[in-house]
């Protein structure tokens, strides 16, 4: 039984690397996708496909009408969302990623620092799971193939 | 035919006070709910109901169950979300609440200041409207009931 | 009962009207809404609330947010559609509010002159009833209040 | 992780052969559906499996009957959907297509020369990704493949 | 707290008569509403709205599409369905309304004579009540109001 | 692309075979499933898995409640269903299966002697093809493959 | 804003009298409704209406039938559900009640003995708040009233 | 045609064994999923995972946590439920279990001693079949691959 496992938030930090190499250790039978890694490409795929925008909030837009295709498709053929909030950056499109999934009855674990508890709140109090780091991600993730 | 309207985010900003008003001015047939404004009331309400809990993060816990309960049933009696981003704060509760409203096929109406687009990219790309002032966002609102 | 009508398509041609005083005249227990009728603010309205933008199709594009919100709001709160489609112009929006409310599983009246029915096909095929005058939808109305 | 893709609207135009084209020299793991491209044989498929009908309308009904039997197959089984929207025809069923998929919960990328935005627009502002050509199209589909 | 019932089926019996006395009788906050119960006016309601059709199967195609308007719109508000079999006629139109309550999550009871339990085996396991008479049906709908 | 057919209705008549053995001959890329053929152990099969049963309508109960069962999970994986009615028994488990399938949003292919018309009327205006013979509903199945 | 609260849980226990005093004390504008709470009555309903029946099983059949289609009505109904866990008895409808109306996106507030906590974890993990009496009940459903 | 089954319910006797020995000598194309059967580490996974915890509560609210995502990912992928109650234990995580795949319109089937019969009444109303022992249950699925 595959499991599809979409990798929400953060993307200037290598805790996708973690859960994949572990769970390749592990032999988990689990496909991982998620956003654009790139912070460039993902930032400027609007007008690398569509041309140059006529202002900021123009080029904004047309990158962010493709990083929800692309969400939208793969988080829509995952089984769980796994979202790992930092503590820089604004990560309102974390949040929403979290927050679409668990509308859409897909189970989300939360990975994030005890300390950004208090505003994070209620989105735990939303998660399926929360944990404080991607390892602990993993062992929740590895103990639905344990029988 | 009246019209439900859930004003979410930014407790801490009297964008809410303006609404209400022009709204009456205007006699339009609309019913606002919102979250608690009151910040202490909001933070406290696990712990007052519940009574003391064991660490800060069993607070927040209990407070977000109670607050998420309101407005799971206040959005879900609602028409349209109208959510406004400050400047200050994670706010990463009015992320989630705009786009559950969003998965609840309920359109939503974003007020945000446009030097906030750029973090705002894509929960504006999925909102219906993306207004700069709680004024347009009264003049969208009010246009459904022109003829 | 009470029965709201959201009454989709052309609004260059007074036959919203006619279904409206048919409906008064037979006292139906029925309340109709719809599109904005008054063509040059349906096309100005993002710049009206918005301010001006900087091409016309980021005015079209403010335009649709704000027409988009009016129509899924009143649409979501309607028990049936009727659809006008005329000979004039391209009408890919009422094309698209009434498939929209065929998959919100809405019925649709459509009513076309039978000269429109080959490009009409596939929605006549998917409307639940095809009239050919909104004197014939409004009969169809009445029918759901007979005994 | 394989892609379903609609190519909804226009069928006397070669864009669906670029998209094919393409997509197989960037081996990307996709598989395109779409509608009957033989204008003569959808036109004519109700008459062929279910004898001569009594009139043009009667025959329309039987085959648009078939047509949206096969859309409605191969809609709900793509993930996403290109729609594709030239300068000729009433093309009411690509507008009617596309809504379907919109309200189906599936993405929609679509081609449009911006000559024709604005009996567009309000298509447009539902569509995630509003692009000019089936090579911008075709790399915003890509855009989800790369990591 | 007002409930509304579809009584659905057989419309040459006055089995909806005696439910809505004894509900009457018993001041149940209930509106009932079904189909046309004048079977010529369910027949012809095609022709009568939009003219003479071409064959006996184009006007039942007419008159069928106008009574499941009907019955898609009545249903839709409906809380509950009671559907009444009898021992003539082919009733698939009833069976078909019955199982559409069911699929839509609407509870029905059925109401049947014992010996016409063996063609209905697999519609009343579904049903949520099977009882033998209209009285019985009444009774079990009461039931919700006590306290 | 393979597609689930699920094969409803009368199960005294060998219109099945037609269909396997004619989407063999094309190697068309279905999977047919469809109710137990045995009538038998059809109505059996609560008695010979739960043991003898107090009363007749008990028996029928027991069969029933697993027949629905085999019926849910395979129509559940099913992309389409085809129904067909002949002029014997009453046939209302098949009208239910019908009317399943079309709120669950799955194109029903109705098969039915026009001299059945009357009877089905509503059920065939439910339908998304009516035809008379089990080769007309291959075509039509067989269609979704051209290109 | 009227609020429904379906009462679901023991009923051999005055708990939901404590909770609509207290409603009354404060004038919230919440309608309650909930099982049979007499329990012979409930037991005997199947009986009751449709007559002796076979057997234990049988009666038992018959009634829970009734008692299910009160609940489904009643909590398609309602906004929120409050469950009540006592000490006694499988209370195993209590848990299935609540568990429906999670899977219908009803927030569920449990009340539950903390010493009862080990059995009802996993179902206190999907409520949406637990807590320990009915006056506590009461303070998370007025809070919801607050401005 | 592969059919998933999760089996709920009682982890303390080997009921499922016998489930996937039978299911294996028949070569039946199923496969068999179900909650962690051994105890100790379903009580203890919270604290595995995340550490000690504070309280005996808040141990069974990670556990719980960690169970129910389990679940939740795979009775989602579940085609069929079959469910165990036992004499022993309250097992409401079993009829919260039953329920949630019942609102989720998955068909349970409910295996139970009819001493139990009584507690279980609303399940078993609402469950699809319901039997006294594993084998039957084994042979109600394996019914759905004969032909």
């Amino acid at each position: 039984m595959q499991v599809n496992v979409y990798l929400a938030g953060e993307i200037h930090n290598p805790w996708r690397e973690q859960l994949r190499r572990q769970a390749g250790e592990l032999s988990l039978p689990v496909t991982f996708t998620g956003p654009m890694e790139n912070h460039d490409r993902s930032d400027n795929i609007g007008e690398e496909i569509l041309g140059e925008q006529s202002s900021k909030i123009a080029k904004d837009e047309a990158a962010s009408s493709i990083n929800n295709l692309r969400t939208q498709i793969l988080m829509t053929k995952s089984d769980v969302v796994i979202a790992f909030f930092g503590e820089q950056y604004k990560q309102w499109n974390s949040a929403m990623d979290a927050a679409t999934a668990i509308a859409m009855s897909k189970p989300v674990i939360l990975i994030r620092d005890p300390k950004l508890h208090h505003p994070l709140k209620e989105l735990a109090n939303k998660a399926q799971v929360v944990v404080e780091t991607p390892d602990q991600a993993l062992r929740a993730l590895a103990y639905i193939f344990e029988s």
